[in-house]
């Protein structure tokens, strides 16, 4: 990412609001902002938390330029006083957040922002169109890679991705959720996703004759010789001249390494078909790798008929997140402090009462059964509140208040961990394969109920007995008060 | 766009497949790729081809690095060779492109690349991500745009963008294609997409009191003040406090442009409450704005039912194109040169025979009735071919060949424009106005059957009889050749 280039990359409400804190003497009001999200794409039970990183590198790089501030002076609603501090501005606040690849449910903060007024409101949008990106292609990449059941699945989709960094980003966001690598060279060259390829259609149609351009192709990586089979016709020219040119090539070289990918047709049958005939043709290490508009629904329908698939290359419906691919994540005031300090929670209210907002600075934690290892729950509370793990805990759901269990016997895990102090950056971030290695584990925490693709378990997210009176008597008050 | 930042935003078989290019002697063999797409998305009736002014960006722009070199030779597939060549890149080849803006149907190219194969394969990904994106975001914006019917619809939606290009990029896609502007600052600054906007939630929340959150506001922003409504009540609190704000503080000045937004609960019938209410008050010059989830269906019917809307501010399906967010157009190669520069077609076969690509280099017309002015069909023909308009032209479907029609009194245009000859620029790109401008104009120029929303009238995209007898012919010749 470079430097500087996304300061703008905020809306234009931001700005005129903070030039407005300035007048009216808001601007240095300590504010908490939330960022969470409603609902999980897809109707699924969970979804990944992605993109910390660049919100980091983004924090960290926040400077208006020279030509930034005479862009913003140009448009005449700008008052010099507020020009000028932006010319100095610099992030001199907190932020906490759950670790990239954290399985993550609504409702809940996952990310908060403690700051003056004026550099909390800039951030928003950036926060979260990163957030939302990269949350929204690990969540979708991830149920791919369920659906695969250990088949590995490639990132291919580059080339119907919404611009560049969603091309980049997306591939980052697949890699850490699961998938294996990447078509796109620069996601490797930034972030160490691993790229391959082979070869299109163009490199068959360019030789005279298809067994020619298989020949050629093999002699040249006998190493990673994938053919592509299906310019003319899958079972009557491209899956022979693949067998003869891994027959007359590799094998005489010892080599047994070699695919044949199929992007078009019926994958089931074209791939039992091939199968057969490879191992006919005493070439039963050859791989079969397919791709053309796969998701996790047609993935299982594949595995489900008895498709002879090792490998699984998606594009578009994954870097698109086609099927849903709005990550609805928002950034929402929910406390400010007076002046001595003192935190003053806030809510929006709505006339859905599950869309009002948590108010108040909170913490997280992460229930995990001690008998079984797996997370049972999560607990919002507030931000001083300790949760004591050694006595059972009654929990209770925040809508459906009968709703009740008690849980002992568990252990108690903060999820969100600090990322900036003062202005400071305090966390180390971790490897994109740390980060991979991580959210496979956390996910194999999670009951398989709540793993499922349609009508999950919905994990229970509550909020200890101190929130929710706080927010009860917030929304109480702000009725009487206001109407 | 940053310097050779995007040179290695390509897939990873783009560079295997030029590496071999080299070592089989067929590296400097003139190809000629087309971009075309198959459906348009939404089932809509036509398509916007945006993004042109990126590709150019890309294409003048492109070199390696000595780091890019490196990256690439760490990879350990490279021939010493190959990375001598990308060392010194530069494309030398010949761009012809439909202008941004055009109206684009099915199966006809948008843009043309000939050059060596060396060069032609590496432009792949990024020209295909580029114009995918633009003219899938431009297509919608141009659907919710004329459902709005008038009325002015902004683009709302970078926090929901799939990451910091979709943001900007969409922008500009939108814009083009008829919003009248954009909440993203930095679309602005880099592309002149006008930015506006007010305020948030969290501008009435962080005040003590509702009324005075928008009393400061007025103050603050006399001439531009437009008051977000639904923090706590939309009729029971928020538009009387706008009205009482707007009466204290504007009215006194003289001042009765105002407006507010609401952004959520039923648009339909707050507006038509709210409308009520800003009238009663002496308030009919209040405009009433908009935003919460709004597409081309839900802004229809909100007319339909009614509702008094003066501006839409449409965020996440926009943004994201969210009914159908991909744009399927793909980079086929449809020729080559021989040794003497004759140009010998290429095709790839399908099992659909609707999905076979139209082979060899080819020209464009779009035919005008003269009567009315109004495009009536497109031709597609080889590059040789001239297109006569002062005799009848008999017309077929390619499919179904006895569905004719001959048109007399027309005038042809060409559609695809030269961009780049010899690797030179030789186009010089409108202002995004002037886009604009011409997009909106091309569009008028379209039958309305041809822009309904749902089952619109398929508009005719037919072959010269001798672009259809070269690829039936290869297509017979094909089959008995491979079969």
């Amino acid at each position: 990412m470079d430097e500087h280039r996304y300061t703008l990359l905020c809306d234009f409400y931001e700005l005129t609001m903070c030039n407005g804190y300035f007048k009216t003497g808001l601007a240095k009001t300590i504010t908490y902002f939330d960022v969470f999200y409603r609902k999980v794409p897809d109707g699924g039970g969970f979804a990944i938390a992605a993109g910390l990183d660049q919100v980091i590198d983004y924090i960290e790089n926040l400077r208006f330029t020279a030509e930034d501030i005479e862009f913003l002076r140009s448009k005449e609603v700008f008052t010099q006083e507020y020009l000028d501090y932006l010319a100095d501005f610099k992030f001199t606040g907190d932020v906490y957040a759950v670790p990239e690849g954290t399985p993550v449910f609504p409702n809940e903060p996952i990310l908060t922002v403690r700051a003056p007024a004026v550099e909390a409101q800039i951030l928003e949008t950036f926060i979260l169109l990163t957030i939302n990106h990269q949350s929204l292609i690990a969540t979708k990449a991830n149920r791919i890679v369920r659906a695969a059941k250990g088949r590995a699945v490639i990132e291919f989709g580059a080339r119907r991705a919404h611009g560049p960094s969603a091309a980049v980003l997306g591939a980052r966001a697949a890699y850490l959720a699961g998938c294996v690598g990447t078509s796109c060279v620069l996601a490797d060259k930034e972030f160490g996703v691993p790229s391959s390829g082979t070869m299109a259609h163009s490199w068959v149609q360019i030789f005279a004759d298809e067994y020619e351009a298989f020949r050629s192709y093999c002699q040249m990586y006998p190493d990673n010789a994938t053919l592509l089979v299906d310019t003319y016709n899958v079972l009557k020219s491209g899956v022979p001249n693949a067998i003869r040119a891994f027959k007359e090539v590799l094998l005489p070289q010892g080599i047994t390494k070699c695919g044949i990918r199929l992007d078009s047709g019926d994958m089931a049958y074209l791939s039992r078909k091939a199968r057969q005939m490879l191992d006919e043709a005493g070439l039963p290490q050859c791989k079969i790798v397919v791709s053309s508009s796969l998701d996790e629904h047609l993935i299982n329908d594949l595995i489900a008929q008895g498709a002879c698939i090792d490998a699984f290359g998606v594009g578009e419906r994954l870097i698109t997140a086609k099927s849903d691919p709005v990550f609805g994540g928002v950034y929402k005031l929910c406390a400010i402090e007076d002046e001595e300090g003192q935190v003053i929670p806030k809510i929006k209210l709505s006339e859905n009462v599950t869309k009002i907002n948590n108010p108040h600075f909170k913490k997280v934690y992460r229930l995990f059964e001690n008998s079984s290892g797996k997370a049972v729950a999560d607990q919002i509370c507030l931000y001083d509140e300790v949760l004591d793990s050694s006595q059972p805990l009654e929990i209770f759901d925040p809508d459906e208040t009968w709703k009740r269990k008690t849980i002992s016997n568990f252990t108690a895990k903060e999820l969100l961990i600090p990322i900036f102090k003062a202005g400071k950056k305090v966390y180390q971030s971790p490897s994109i394969q740390e980060i991979k290695a991580y959210c496979l584990q956390q996910i194999d925490l999670l009951w398989d109920e709540v793993k499922r693709f349609e009508n999950p378990h919905n994990y229970y997210v509550d909020l200890s007995q101190k929130l929710w009176d706080t927010k009860q008597d917030m929304i109480e008050n702000r009725r009487q008060g206001n109407l």
